[in-house]
């Protein structure tokens, strides 16, 4: 038995496909990954961006099996597996990725202590402000409620703007930023054609930011069709997905 | 015009007063604190720990006045400025003073990059689970609520005691997981007090761990007379602080 959650498109497809399939070979980082999940795609993005040697591994993680559950007790991707031994949850990987492979470049946390300070803050600001955001939005119901979402989101996706140098976060340098939030920008299509969302929406800087991120190489490269998407975001859009992040929204509890 | 919270102590008292007036002098780095936060403590912690030079100026943020707003635009402590330039947020100011003074030792962050990773999967799991819990036990009116706040927060504390190798939770070494609990773990004795609390329904492994965290020098050392804590949280008790986080609880939104 198992929610409907689990019976979702079981591979990447379209360009994504095609890096899943140049990264079959054993190495010795094991990537547990589903190719739907905004948090793996950021770890992935990561991996591609650096071109660390890394195995694929497709796993549907809501049906929580055995075997899965040992790697991440909490059941949920991404997660690697590193010379024998398990790690989870999306930005950790990309922190533990710069500290396992300081050889691999380029960075995507800068040296400076004050510059790696100032992207985490906005790494947090993008977790706790505009990803629960823009779950509330895909989840809400009450059209009271929409509008409310809506506003925040794009208060929150402005704000995020004003502090982009262009074309991305810290200027020319791809960083942590970029990554943690590139995957929410590539779903944004569910909000516009179901919200009323629209980038420019959230001011001019947000708009030309986004419009970057989504043209970057690795983020396209980590993409699947957008038909395989449509399934699984009915099911937010309903507010019927059964997924822990959905739950947590539900309640009002922090997004695991 | 102020919230009922920005009547509070205005310094810290007891061995933490000690603390404070060695901290006096100008230094390269100054440390925007609250004597009450446990988030300031945090941060107090790992300065302590690890002897770096730092100048206390207390502030109290809920008056949010202008000079502190242009450190921190979200006018919470802790903050420090460095070298003319501003940050915030505990547990990632932990983290730029590890990667400002790398040479101040013990580092409470492992060299071990899986170590390192293991360290902040569990400090993740001390932010979501365990200080929301128990914010929302403190705020918590209603006595069923209370019931349920209660569970979920000792269901919280014994996962964590199982990971703990003790005294500390890596073992011998000090960590950032540690320095992220023991705010909480000095703060207990109020749900104790008035919420039905006992570390040992907690488990055995978790009660000894947070008995040998109140006892760290630096966790003792960075704490106040308890009777200047009591009004504080006596709001929280009655539900009615007005602090970001107090709202963000009451709200069911992620604590800021
Ligand atoms: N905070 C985690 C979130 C990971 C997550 O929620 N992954 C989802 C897929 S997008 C999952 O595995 N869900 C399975 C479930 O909720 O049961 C991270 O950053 O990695
Ligand atoms: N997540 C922040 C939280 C800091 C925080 O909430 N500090 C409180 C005092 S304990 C504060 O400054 N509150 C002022 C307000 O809420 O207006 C951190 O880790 O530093």
């Amino acid at each position: 038995m198992g929610v409907p959650d689990e019976h979702i498109h079981p591979v990447a497809t379209g360009v994504a496909a095609q890096t899943v399939a140049k990264h079959q070979e054993p190495q010795d980082l094991i990537f547990y990954a589903g190719w739907f999940c905004p948090y793996v795609q950021r770890t992935w993005i990561a991996l591609e961006e650096r071109g660390i040697p890394y195995q694929y591994k497709e796993v549907n993680p809501y049906k929580k099996e055995k075997h899965f559950l040992e790697i991440n007790p909490k059941g949920l991707v991404p997660a690697v597996e590193y010379q024998g031994k398990a790690l989870y949850k999306s930005l950790i990987l990309t922190e533990f990725l710069e500290d396992a492979y300081p050889e691999y470049k380029p960075n995507i946390l800068p040296k400076d202590p004050y510059t790696r300070a100032y992207v985490r803050i906005w790494v947090d600001y993008i977790s706790k402000t505009i990803v629960p955001a823009s779950m509330r939005l895909t989840q809400a119901q009450d059209p009271e409620k929409r509008k409310e979402y809506l506003q925040e989101l794009l208060n929150a996706q402005r704000k995020l703007g004003e502090q982009v140098k262009g074309p991305y976060f810290l200027g020319e340098e791809f960083s942590l930023v970029d990554v943690a939030l590139a995957p929410w920008i590539v779903r944004d299509w569910i909000s516009v054609k179901h919200r009323g969302y629209r980038r420019e929406d959230a001011g001019e800087a947000f708009k030309n930011y986004a419009d970057n991120l989504a043209k970057r190489p690795s983020v396209i490269n980590t993409s699947s069709d957008e038909e395989h998407y449509i399934p699984i975001y009915d099911r937010y859009l309903r507010d019927e997905a059964q997924s822990e992040a959905a739950k947590a929204v539900r309640q009002g509890r922090d997004i695991p």
